[in-house]
């Protein structure tokens, strides 16, 4: 293949850049490009056949050459992807297509599987075991005789594999194909998820102890806990629906036909119980939100009193606070005069009820009362 | 199989932990491991024979293995899955496979139906008849001549089909093959959901009765009348549609080719008819967000007015406050010279104007008023 | 059919709880429970032949089996619930099967229709034409001579139809089979939703001018006018799509191949249309909520101020108050002995400087201001 | 056809009134009722063949009969639907089904096509060009040398296509079947959307500039830019994606199956670009409500914090208030007497202190602190 | 084609604008109408042979025409759609059709792929690399030794391509036909966007890391941070389902049939984490909803003490206000004469206590406290 010079990208070594796979615009298809925060590569050569195994760490490609065709299985594992010769030359050794060497190397590809004339080719995100959860991409090769897989680093899923395939104990590892290898591997790979979800689900639930321990056991927190039951009781109905469908559309000899039709009525039932549990959880929707709107005007309505009862007495308390002013009348005419009118305070008192009946007419027309 | 060993998991017992099923990474398939919180087994024999019945508590495999070709049908149900050993035996004995094994014993496996040579696997989830309403895992095995269940801990819903079994009446249960038997637990275990969407439509109500009670005849209350009654009139449309359609595409000899053309048009009319329903419930929605905007942006308003009465009003009371003070003014020239000004009065008063006047501007450009 | 015995069941009669069918958990299939609530049975039989018909009210079951063979068509219509016996000799008289006839008396099952060999079942949901709009169960059976109909109680949607089959005008629904009369009262059931949901327009519309009047000519109102114009603009936009579709994948000769390019073309058009409307719908969402994030955006500014404002003048204003205390100098050295210092007016208004600009300075650190 | 008779609904003309079709409930289907608002007809004429082609206004039922078969293809507009009697006509010289005539007389049918021996139906919502934009109803049928299309009132889609009929000019109207002529009804109504469309994206553009000039370059507007941003690069990912799959699934001999291969590896990156663009939406959709909720959170922390203040110093303020009083301490006993106690001050301000402090805690156990 | 003449359309040059096609209403199909916006076309001929390439820059049409036949393929870049003659002289010069030609000029098509007799055209939403992206219109054809393009101007998507094309390296580009060259360009525009992504994920990141600097390590940061972690793990898991349902579906030699089962309970295991992972996401988003909820209803309790604190004090502090006014006794008996009651203190103080208990119990009755 020509133009295969590793041209350096402007990846910076971000967060979330990894993710973003940028194949350099307009390069020809099957160009391998080394990621340069790739590592130096370290292969592990496993061989299997039904009775023993062999692990050659360090493995070169000619311990890979010599034991081709020797024994019935081997398992070449190649982690560091920074040495793209060598991963061109594993390529030549077992006739895989530059376009799935171009997606081995460049991390961020989609997971996805495909049958190529003499092997396929998997390729997914593997959850890298430590505290830090990095993403990782792990491509799998199998075909006649050989599972090859490479990964970014040297990683955890695959080790218990490896155990099993070193274990003294007779094992379908060793004495199966390739396929069931590479099941294995792929199995492998997948249930390293659950650890991350089960660690997700106890943040959750500690979160939630949390957010609802702050709360008296109030509408918010039953309407939480509800939609929550609802949401729990939902999720097994489908997958059961789904069992009892299959049941009833079978053409097994198990089923009797006159059975089939006492599973369908079993169907329409699971089928009533979706559609109860929705509409339910659609109700709790609407209640919590109607819940959070009317919990919003009465705070709305407390502030409107609050500002009625403020709007009215603030000035007023400023006026009586003007009457209660220390200015010395005595020294001139201007300085507060009407403090010695005879009907000083009687007119004071006045204005500061038509003041306050304005106010109230203003809030009255503002309907704010 | 190999590598059988029971390896202890750390599952910690939690709320929601148990529907995590988490199996250890790479361990070989078909590895039963058993819960270290499942209960001993109990198990329980049913024999039936379309003319009487016999039921055998706590049985052993040897009651089993002698009741097999005795009866036509039997039923064996086992309760509890902490002996991984008995249930491997029973597994050999109905010819049942690991992987098959190690969903009955692991919980939180996804129900599911299928059909393998000589016997069909039924998985569900359960739900525990008290009030906790623990979820519960059930597995379900029928073949030629047995049914086998597992279940976590002796459980209700199969107590009303024991119960018809039992019955002196004639009953299909025992007349008919392990199909029929199947579906009835099934069907049982289907039905045991009712009660609990019940108490949660109770339940719903009850809340939304509180809620609603809080209100008066406002339009958030009309407003969640009508989007709930908007639901309730879109529910039963759909599957009325597709009655309509499993009418009009029928090729029953029942329905005459021209009557085909009149359902047809039923069918627009359904069609229509949710359309229309769906576009009430959209206008609903915007006006349930557009109202709960106005009811803010009034919140708003009010809160703006508040802000502009206090924060003109506040410094005033304050400034009037600090001529109300009684400094005695005979001590020195410092204590309140201003109070023995000649037009110390008016002079106070123009400067609070000039105050009040600079924050209405200010307002003014802030766009508050 | 064995163990038919009519259990009571728990239901309470309340708002919701018809909707939820709650069946006995492991009852046999088939068993037949009238609902404590139905009510007893009320059969009319409509005879029909091409040139005449007859109604005979309150019928037998002697009625029916006279008629059957003698006329053409007969309907029987049997409103009310509570006789089981009834509607069991009704299924055996027309071979109904026995979870049918469950279905039928149980309310609440899900709308469907099913061939049957013999005779066609379909259940619908419908609603009762008064102000209440109950929702209620009716259940439709056809076959060769013969439509049966079993509703809860006598109800409207079937009137006009007996009113076509009295008319004296020839009709087809005297004409043709069974299948015509049943697509009759199918269609009558459908028709019956449409007053509902005008009325359900109706109010939508009403309260729509009720909230948009509050508000005057402003943003939101701009807003909400604008999303319901563009949900009205994508309304036919679908349906318009698919009858293009239709016409451009038909292979009816009426359609030149040359022309059917030209329609793909339309197709586009229409398919555009809908991607642009969908995004404008996409961006007015998008407005609406910023919109509101700007409101609350603008009313927390308001309140910060009012916040600042306030947490300033009203410790300040405390003070000022406690030194225009009265308490009486003269009496004790105690008693307010800083009125009569000689700098107690200057340290008075230089403390209070301090505490404002402190609290300036508090919220200036707290990025209020 | 029987009982035609034609009976007045009690349709109110109100603005969404006539998106809804309210069938009189149980109305015999095929059944032609007049909307009691519908105009009365002006029936079009045009003729059309290779060379020429002539147009009839006001035409008759007679220059219709007298056309047909004379030219090789005519098209009749009906603009005003209601003058049944005429329609019902139209239906038997052109072999229409009473059904079709019902969809064509009732407003708001569901945009639809049919075929229909010797004919096909089309239905479709017409925009009105005006300012109001009403919707209209179009129907059209054509078949072996006719066009027939009725419409509400005389409308404008359909000019651009008489011009060009009417054009001197050779056109592919004239000398092809009622197939192309129909097609370009079709089209006309369609792109008849389009300037509504395009004033929509005008109003939201204009809208969209005033709600955003409202604010600074603050981060509601980022957010907001950022959202459309997002939507705008995914819209034509999707159709892309589809085109790249149209080619890479294509049998045509124009793309060589080495090629597919490579078209594959495009179809995956525009798959994964698409992952990116929802991965991105996704997250900004989160940031926007989190954003919210921070908003939210200050707000509410600042209202705290003014609680606060305020709640200890109102009350303080009223105490100095009430010592601050002028009652006459000569006159009685009764009148403030702590006036003249020897430690009336420090007593105060202790009394207040402690006032202060029992609220900070109170404060403080509340957790607004 | 008739009534090809170019009528100006009214589009104003807007933001958005271009984005919306708005064909003349009725006018022909296939009628070709120039932007009155678009650039004077820039055509680039590039003749490929597998030895040698040449460029021609500012090609003619005759320097196509001479090309053709000499070369076994030839590329003519069309830049700027100005030329409605010229444009229409290259689609009669390769066979393409008017309809394909409208599309090619009108700017905002729908991206598609389409078959003709003798090409493919694909028609694709470029962007073009500067910092405003814009979104431009690129059209591709492809034959039998040509491959033609059309875009709105000189754009850089397809520069890469160009320099593999000269590039003296041997390059399929020159080694295989049409199809390959259609598929470089078309990678090319696709792959076009990572870029933009990658600025889009750039700037998301940004502002998170600026909204989430401004809060606290509280519940608002670790429910957003969980929520994204929660989707970041969703993402992998759909497409690793789709490759494990891949091999365990495939009917390759690679996959015993036995291994098949085994790979059927890893896609259970998928299937039950995206199930897992869901439940979780929907957890997150109910306990997001509720910490807002719980939040409002904070202030809400906030706001409710403001109130009641103020609303009781504010009315006495203008009470102690008023009293503390300096109106001159001595003047008249009008001014303030309860100063001078015996009582007037003990009076006030109890007047002052009824308004308090009065206010009280008007919040209790109000439901504030």
């Amino acid at each position: 293949m020509a133009d295969t010079t590793a041209q350096p990208t402007n990846q910076t070594p971000r967060r979330m850049r990894r993710k973003v796979k940028v194949p350099p615009v307009g390069s020809s298809p099957g160009t391998l490009i080394a990621d340069p925060n790739a590592l130096p590569p370290v292969m592990t050569l496993t061989l299997l056949s039904p009775k023993k195994s062999e692990t050659v760490d360090n493995a070169s490609l000619d311990d890979v050459a010599k034991a081709r065709g020797k024994w019935p299985l081997l398992w070449l594992d190649c982690a560091g992807l920074a040495d793209i010769g060598l991963i061109q030359q594993i390529g030549q050794m077992f006739g895989l297509q530059p376009l799935e060497l171009e997606d081995t190397v460049n991390s961020g590809t989609r997971p996805k599987a495909e049958f190529l004339p003499g092997h396929a080719f998997v390729i997914m995100t593997m959850i890298d075991g430590g505290d830090t959860h990095r993403y990782e991409q792990a491509s799998l090769f199998f075909g006649d005789g050989f599972v090859l897989t490479f990964q970014e680093r040297i990683g955890d899923p695959f080790g218990p594999v490896r155990k099993r395939i070193a274990s003294p104990m007779p094992s379908r590892l060793r004495e199966r194909k390739s396929d069931y290898l590479a099941y294995a591997l792929i199995d492998a790979v997948v249930d390293s998820y659950f650890p991350l979800v089960e660690q997700l689900a106890d943040k959750t639930e500690q979160i939630e102890d949390e957010i609802l321990g702050q709360t008296d056991k109030n509408q918010t927190r039953r309407l939480h806990l509800m939609r929550r039951g609802a949401s729990q009781l939902r999720r097994p109905l489908a997958p059961i629906r789904d069992a009892v469908a299959t049941l009833a559309r079978s053409d097994s000899g198990l089923i009797a036909p006159d059975t089939r039709i006492f599973l369908n009525d079993t169907l329409d039932h699971a089928t009533t119980l979706i559609d109860l549990v929705d509409a339910q959880r659609d109700m709790l929707s609407g209640l919590i939100d109607t819940h959070l709107a009317l919990s919003q005007a009465k705070t709305g309505e407390v502030i409107s009193f609050l500002t009625v009862i403020s709007s009215i007495f603030i000035p007023l308390t400023f006026l009586v606070g003007v009457w209660g002013m220390n200015f010395d009348t005595s020294v001139s005419r201007w300085n507060m005069p009407e403090l010695e009118w005879a009907y000083g305070y009687p007119a004071a008192l006045g204005f500061m009820a038509i003041i306050a009946l304005t106010l109230l007419g203003y809030f009255k027309w503002r309907r704010w009362l």
